[in-house]
């Protein structure tokens, strides 16, 4: 027998209701000179522009508002390489919550420092030796705190759904016919709230994902039908896209609903950002830059009608970011 | 006898229309950290994201649309230190028409090359000794081709004017009550345009120009009812709006509407710049960058209701933007 999926469609609109007080409604941006070079229309959810700099912000508040006022108290523990860790921050402020977050030691700084001035306590790891399950765990209990895991959570999962939402909304409002969403991949979380919100109203719609070479356990594992490992030397400059292998809730929703798993290289990436800094004068991070470079190097199958591409987060160490643009880095 | 304004609203919804098909409906973004750093509702026009990257395109197009055939194929020849250049070039290519754009030879590299790059003729002069006004009409007069200026122009005005409309329906889904508007200040067509479109449907919006300084002639022009120049050795960072004294159309316009010019320095217009990158996740050039710089610092008087900045322009070279966020420059 198969197990029901993890998130419905009403889990997400749900969660709409829940983060609209607090999340943003992200713009969907196009651009003349991307559609030209894409010979389609390619609309571009931003979601550099959500609460603390990526869509981590949707999911973690929808899972911390759950909480009574006795959880509440208790606080919150997370793991996280940067993007969910501003994210629980920010929506454990907003309900007045204490906040634990445990990060990689060579997180971004920026992503290190935003999540310190968001309030919440921070406790570094070492990516390639230690677990950072066990260490959030560990401290978890002895608080009696809310774990909120980064993509492994209906809650969460349903949060980031929001933005699916939001995309067949403003490209209805924008007349366009949204045939494929290509969104990036780490542990599957952003994808399957997204492929949950957009199949339930538009089956026909292609949801793709995209990751780093070397980190391609999706793609990989929507083929085998079982969840694949990231070798665990493999390295990348997409820091938020590291997860080493597909969601125990996210993968059964992914491999049902999504078509099928695109890689891009570091290359590719920087490539992306450079245009998105050039042409569509946004700033975009490493991880949020795979889906456009999937976009522009032409390795999305053709669809007649508009792709969605997902710009997922934006937040990118200053020295990291002028090293990309100026082709030194 | 007081002459009529140069433009009314009827010619900027006229020139909505001609716009249409080919200019972008620029966002209209919040942000909850400046809301919260301001105490205020501050929603940003982001005018990166029109076609060329700034908002010159809006009157460039609404000019050139209006040429018959014969005028079109004589061409246009037009002056600017970039913005004006780009949109140019882009409206005259999607006419079909030969453009010339005559530019000074610091101008940035990229607005040099995108200018080349959108198929237009460059002809540089030095800023300091030539007059760009003496060459480019010219080479208008030898050509038969007409002559574009950057501001002094009506169907330019109403064309920059298209923003306002933007700004105001946009405000308006937004649930906010727009009690006050920043805008750059060079030529003071962006102004001229948007004050005119804003104040005829609600005319208790107040202008404020924003200039950098030594380049304030605008401001002291609204003090003393008179158009004032520039001092010829005033130098600033803010490449787009060194223009040096208000139009002789647009300053009737702005004196008749505009509450009043504020002015930052260079160094409030790089820490905008860096907020827009570390905070907007926005691409923002110097000139682009100068209201946001003034509502960041305080400079906007305090108004009951959302505050609106227009972020005008995006075209800044890869090396300046990398050395002003890392500090450097």
């Amino acid at each position: 027998m198969t197990q029901p999926l993890a998130v419905t469609i009403d889990d997400i609109c749900d969660a709409a209701w829940v983060i609209a007080p607090a999340a943003v409604r992200t713009p969907l941006i196009e651009n003349t000179v991307l559609n030209a070079h894409c010979g389609r229309r390619v609309l571009l959810k931003f979601e550099g522009a959500q609460r603390t700099g990526s869509f981590k912000f949707r999911g973690a508040y929808n899972r911390l508002a759950r909480l009574d006022a006795a959880q509440r108290a208790a606080g919150v523990v997370a793991w996280s390489s940067g993007n969910h860790a501003q994210g629980i921050a920010a929506a454990a402020r907003l309900l007045d919550m204490p906040a634990t977050i445990v990060m990689p030691a060579d997180a971004p700084a920026i992503k290190l420092a935003n999540t310190r001035a968001l309030g919440a306590d921070i406790v570094t790891y070492d990516r390639h030796s230690e677990s950072r399950e066990v260490i959030a765990t560990d401290l978890a209990l002895r608080r009696g705190a809310t774990l909120v895991p980064s993509f492994d959570d209906p809650f969460v999962i349903a949060g980031q759904g929001t933005a699916g939402l939001e995309i067949m909304e403003q490209a209805a409002q924008a007349g366009a016919e949204v045939a494929q969403i290509l969104v990036c991949c780490g542990g599957g979380g952003l994808t399957a709230g997204i492929a949950t919100a957009v199949k339930a109203q538009a089956p026909e719609v292609a949801i793709n994902t995209v990751e780093p070479a070397g980190f391609d356990d999706t793609a990989r594992a929507l083929r085998s039908g079982e969840r694949e490992s990231v070798a665990p030397e493999a390295r990348s400059i997409c820091d938020a896209l590291l997860a080493p292998q597909p969601g125990a809730l996210t993968f059964p929703i992914n491999r049902a609903l999504v078509t099928g798993g695109l890689v891009v290289t570091d290359d590719q990436v920087r490539d992306a950002m450079r245009f998105a800094f050039t042409t569509l004068k946004l700033v975009v991070e490493p991880g949020g830059a795979v889906a456009l470079a999937a976009m522009l190097y032409g390795l999305a199958p053709q669809h007649d009608g508009a792709a969605v591409v997902v710009l997922s987060g934006s937040n990118v160490d200053p020295a990291d970011f002028a090293a990309i643009i100026t082709g030194t880095g």
